[in-house]
């Protein structure tokens, strides 16, 4: 499984995914999930990818070397976000073109979600959620986020912490959060985790960083946070009823 | 959907439910599903349920009615928390028996899951989880809870906070915790609540109450969980990480 999430606030995005592959419990392995395209000046764009892992890699290459569309677009030379999500969803329809058949034969469902955020000069910053079959659907002020994969374990957090005001420093806080809950109920979704920041407006990549077992600040995080809720547990009063 | 959990703790037991039901959007109420036998000083028996609401009630109905088994047995009469377990799961056979076929030529799947705790004179305080094939699986000191119906977003608190040890009345704050986690992301899920208590060898109900809007505890409970969350979020020092 997968746990992937994209914040769009009003200073500019986040993404943070998992790296945990498996097919079937004996077959564990760690990839990245989240792929990053930047021209400095000019574009930055990152895809967060969930499902099928044969079907998402395939959908990252189309995209890299132009077999999405006839007319070689890529996510390099695409003119806006709007055309780079129809762009990935072109990428996800060919992979169902070439290989869905030959899945279903094997009983294999044809599963994959992405993750599409970023910003190309003289346009707005955006964030939008592919699905499998190729349509898709926009972060907005009023649901600042999206996620993909394993998703809910870690939707309560997000849900009462993260506005589109919210800081990017707050909110990627509140991203280590909600994955630290999907790490805590989730043995499918684990360490290492991909994390990249986008400044609105910057028009360059803040920060790209993996986050390990070793990661101090990470680590600090997920104690902070299990002290933090069990001080909040017992600030609230028994309850009075009586048996 | 619904969202149920059963803790079973050193102290006792607590069973959570809540009371949503609907069939299409338009097409919502509020019933129980949290049904409970009790003969005082010789058995208190709790019963949840998820699922399909004509198969759950008609599960209700033939566990009270003694239609479950050729000899009429029922939860007042089953003479351990093992063959209760066991009785639940010829009761969901026997709806299967008369219904599934039907159901199956609509489209409808038949899904059904229960949460069965209690004890009876002379024996153990038991939790089972039954699922739709009449099968179940039952808690543990190691992990002394069970949940059915709309699980995960309740899921990481549990995880967190509950031991075997915990007291019964921070068991009770943790169960109210998580249902409130999982109203606030799934509208599916909704108020009042149904709530059941049971003192180890007590052998008779320690607290049945509905929990509505109105519930002062209640009310405070939640906001005092978001005032702490806010809290421990606002103490967890933000990332040094430059970019």
């Amino acid at each position: 499984m997968t746990y992937c999430v994209g914040m769009l606030v009003r200073d500019g995005l986040i993404a943070l995914a998992d790296t945990r592959t498996n097919a079937g419990v004996d077959h564990v392995s760690s990839v990245t999930k989240l792929h990053v395209w930047e021209q400095p000046g000019e574009r930055v764009l990152m895809l967060m990818t969930a499902g099928n892992l044969a079907i998402t890699q395939s959908v990252v290459s189309l995209l890299d070397e132009g077999g999405a569309m006839d007319d070689g677009t890529t996510l390099m030379n695409v003119p806006t976000m709007f055309e780079a999500a129809r762009l990935v969803g072109a990428a996800v329809r060919e992979v169902h073109r070439r290989d869905a058949e030959a899945l279903g034969k094997q009983g294999v469902d044809f599963v994959a979600s992405f993750l599409l955020g970023g910003q190309i000069a003289g346009r707005r910053l955006r964030l939008f959620m592919i699905y499998t079959a190729g349509n898709f659907i926009e972060a907005t002020p009023e649901t600042p986020y999206l996620q993909i994969g394993e998703t809910k374990y870690g939707k309560p957090i997000i849900d009462r912490v993260l506005t589109f005001e919210t800081g990017l420093r707050e909110a990627l806080k509140c991203a280590l959060l909600s994955m630290d809950s999907t790490l805590k109920s989730n043995i499918s979704v684990g360490l290492p985790l991909d994390l990249a920041i986008y400044e609105r407006d910057s028009l360059k990549l803040g920060l790209q960083r993996r986050i390990t077992e070793d990661d101090g600040y990470f680590g600090g995080l997920r104690k902070k946070w299990t002290d933090g809720l069990a001080a909040a547990v017992a600030n609230i009063p028994d309850p009075d009823w009586t048996w």
